[in-house]
């Protein structure tokens, strides 16, 4: 097997864990750590790796021993850094969002697909057995009809400089519904409430309505001031309902055979108690299905379970969001992000 | 002691609590349970008892013996019951919320106040031993500044016939919002996002935003489908944030020396990361608390905790929130229910 | 259909339960509640009883309108009051354990069989909807062989004056094993260590290993000084494992198809990590379904599920784990129960 | 600051975690991760090492640029591979259990006395936030005495070849019981039951009771079949009682406030209900610790926190358990292993 030739870029907060994953997948050659800050690169390699550590992209660029890039930089740089690299031939895995805007996102997809290279979204949950599995369910159509989706991530984070927490923790949320939602339920407005109570000048706390087809509701909570860590997504369905608790190792999964019925002609709700259901799942660090993902679909000259194309639709979400936020918790329309 | 003879009215889901605890409550004298559906009256109150069941109002209004009544009839019918047993001189402890709408709510609480009468809602929750440390730890200054609020109740629930989910449950989350919240900390507006995907009719799944004084965001998340059960609420603070979990017997509420703080003038943001206490807790019924605490105010000729104009602020935020609904989630601003 | 007269003997910790439950029964007419302190009996009948209190168990005996007594005084008189009882020819549910020694309980046992009178334990826990399941999965099979039994029983508890925590506490896992254990899975012998940490003059904390038929370990750990409440029990078999965790009303049952297999002659060891499924559970109060077994084994003439003989069993492990206590904790042989 | 010399011996089931954090550690320098199976030792490295993987411990003991080694091989090989390295001159950190015996054992301790060597044990639980904090807790005195320990440590478990579950698994429990109680507070005798329900030719399940000075009883429960994982200790002492669980993240430990007390003289038992503490604590590998641990104390020319004799006082527990085991579940004796 001919590895493929990768160079991380960014050895910030995700790039050591972009580097470990690289290192221990078969399928890959990790050649560069590139920052602008080498002696932090340098850092993250340690003492004892033979991977080049480096402050220059052109360098990286330009080694033909290079076919792929993974970025960690901040969504700001993400047009310029990976633009650069697409034109430089090189498949590109970027970190979540896509772009600092949909423009920019839109601009990124296009060179990439003119080009014929791999633009994947390193949309890192979807990638874990829990919600492979919950796609499972819901696509499959044993969930039935999705009737509510509920998402919470909150916990004392980090209060980003550059972005709101929509735009810091939504993303994990909005790509996992857009991995699971089956074909025409789709987002169609949003509407997001935030606050920002120490007045570090962006919300960080912050509520998200979102109306799916048909009138479906999805919400997401992300909070950077919580003091407890709450990692949870519900998604109700006519048949089955599931949740997904990601802070249970040995429980991440509970299928519930449970619900509320109600026949419109009789007027009549029934309720059904049945088992819940967890399923066995897989022990598995989800990056390392990432990095997996990304050199079959580089191989295999296929797209990714998270392309570009889905980048695009989380990134229109965000932007509808963020001006509901401006217009006081108005319902936003979202731009459908469809076919190329 | 001469006892407060006291007849419950209504012998529904809700009326079996009270006269348990009526008759558990020394201060109180349980004269009748009062029916329409007298048969229904006696069953609840079995095979073993002294107390009268009967499905006559009037005949509960004109004995002199009872100088007090506890309603739980559905709202629709408060304004009437209520009234009769005013304008016949009696006490009224009375089932959230205090009325069908605001309007007759008003009406309500100013035939009370003009016959010199207790008009007391049973605002369950405040009386727990855990929303009273609550509102301790928030009024009296522990908590410092309220940053947000967020409260969950969520489980499989009766689809109520005449009311959604939102006048079912959140009267439950908003009445601890005000017995909890420091004075000038009020609601200015609230938005409501709600869907119905069962079919029901009404709302069965909803979200509220409100908006506090000073731009202070709570927010309510209210579901009658979910399979699971969560009641919880996080009052987050300045110096302290408390999460109140009411299904967790044996720590109920944690307060936490965790949180961000941010230092405008430098920009920098700290972080506290200290310990978390479980306060300890009498185990006791609320509604005990709420039987005691009616006894008293009519003894004491005051108001009690929790007044009719509690009831009244309560009714505000719902009439607000349903209207939002009605305007696709628009803010609408909350009628401030202040001065009699 | 007739009512069956019942009188509740004992007003104390659990007699009220007693006189609640029966109550509650369509099928009992509760007709007295006697306690030697009469003034504590009219305490726990109330004010709006027409249940009557007195202090003279004779009158109770003498009474034809009563046909069977619920028993809750000190295990000591056990055999005092319910001898007394047979012989006035009531039938008689008795509080664990059925009697002070195993002696004692022969005698009862002897004398109802002899006046064909129903002689039941309130083993209250094998009446709950979760050990009902459990006996099915084990009794009927599905768990395959039982590899091991486990059961924890602490939470800060009432130092008793009279008995240890072996005799207050393991009663009620001793009373489980013999409800769920599949014929030909016995006892064989006992050992007990304790230890009375606080001077209390007798063991506060203790642990009993039970080996059962063909060398399966059953464990039980019983502790009255723990500020944690766990009430967990695990019964591992070759094809499932039950966890059982009465503190989680929303997951009692937990069955695990996960576990260890051994091919002896290939030396292979294998693991089998499949679903796990909590099964669907009725909410039901144990003590009415004791009340209904009662009353049903009184009109069908039948033994009850935990009748006079299952008490003996579990008074035999009682003491033999006792003569361990007093040997160091050598293993002592349980007399066999067996047929009348 | 010269960096120690380190090499890693053996690249099995743990080894890979000591290469690990001995890369992490400045004070260490990591040369070689020697196995007889040097492909595993490759394959553990990866691709983008520096660090030399050998087959041959000569060539590690002969290189002067190593002055210590960390041991990760099979207890049973403990004694001849420590035993060659300390005669090479260099300090040993040791995987428990130090050896396959405690007669093994003591001639590891006098070796390495004997040469002025650091005989290090890798008790990693020790080295953990919790523990530490735990320590501080009982033998600081916080705790008031000690009443009781209860330890749990069970989950679906690899079954050793070589070993029984008790000197698997026990070896956690007892080390932090060592590093916890207090001087005078010893182990005077144990008594250990067991079952081995799947015929793998050695016990799967066990439970130790341990007497301690005073009579105090100490107990734990090791379980190679569980379903569920569980790693609880609870300490109770007379004026507080912690609880460890090592799988909550968020709260590992909790300080109760609550106990019973019992005065003999005036025969009154009281309850104290406080509040529960769960107090910071850093997140932190614990193998970091102990290389850190490690480094220091070669540097400081000290014995470590669990050195040499720590060992040898758990391996006298396990010996004794063992012969318990074989003596039908009879107290054994626990053989002091007090001064050099």
């Amino acid at each position: 097997m001919r590895r493929i030739g990768l160079a991380v870029i960014g050895a910030g907060y995700w790039g050591p864990n972009l580097v470990r994953n690289a290192q221990a997948t078969p399928e890959l050659r990790l050649e560069y750590l590139c920052d602008l800050d080498v002696a932090r690169a340098r850092q993250v390699l340690g003492d004892y790796s033979t991977v080049r550590a480096t402050a220059s992209l052109d360098e990286v660029l330009e080694d033909p021993a290079v076919q792929a890039v993974a970025i960690a930089t901040p969504a700001a740089t993400h047009l310029k850094v990976a633009t650069a690299a697409l034109e430089a031939g090189k498949h590109v895995l970027v970190e979540k969002p896509l772009a600092a805007n949909l423009a920019e996102g839109r601009q990124l997809v296009e060179t990439a697909e003119q080009r014929g290279l791999v633009l994947m979204l390193d949309h890192t949950y979807c990638y874990t057995p829990a919600v492979r599995e919950l796609r499972r369910i819901v696509r499959g159509g044993e969930l039935g009809d999705v009737q509510y989706l509920d998402s919470v991530r909150i916990n004392l984070g980090l209060v980003q400089r550059d972005v709101d927490v929509l735009w810091d923790l939504a993303p994990h949320d909005l790509s996992v519904f857009d991995a699971i939602l089956p074909a025409g339920l789709e987002p169609v407005a949003v509407a997001a409430h935030g606050s920002d109570p120490i007045g570090a000048g962006r919300a960080c706390v912050a509520h998200l309505s979102i109306e799916l087809t048909g009138g479906v509701l999805a919400h997401v909570h992300v909070n950077w001031l919580s003091p407890t860590k709450i990692r949870t997504m519900v998604v109700g369905g006519s048949a089955k309902t599931v949740v997904w608790d990601d802070l249970n190792p040995s429980q991440r999964l509970s299928v519930y055979d449970r619900g509320v019925d109600h026949q419109r002609e009789q007027a009549i709700v029934s309720y059904r108690i049945g088992d819940m259901v967890a399923p066995a799942l897989r022990e598995q660090e989800a990056l390392r299905a990432v990095m997996a993902e990304f050199a079959e679909s580089i191989t295999q000259r296929r797209a990714p379970l998270t392309d570009g194309r889905s980048g695009l639709r989380v990134l229109a979400l965000l932007e509808a969001a963020s001006r509901s936020l401006t217009e006081n918790g108005a319902f936003v329309a979202v731009r459908q992000e469809i076919a190329a």
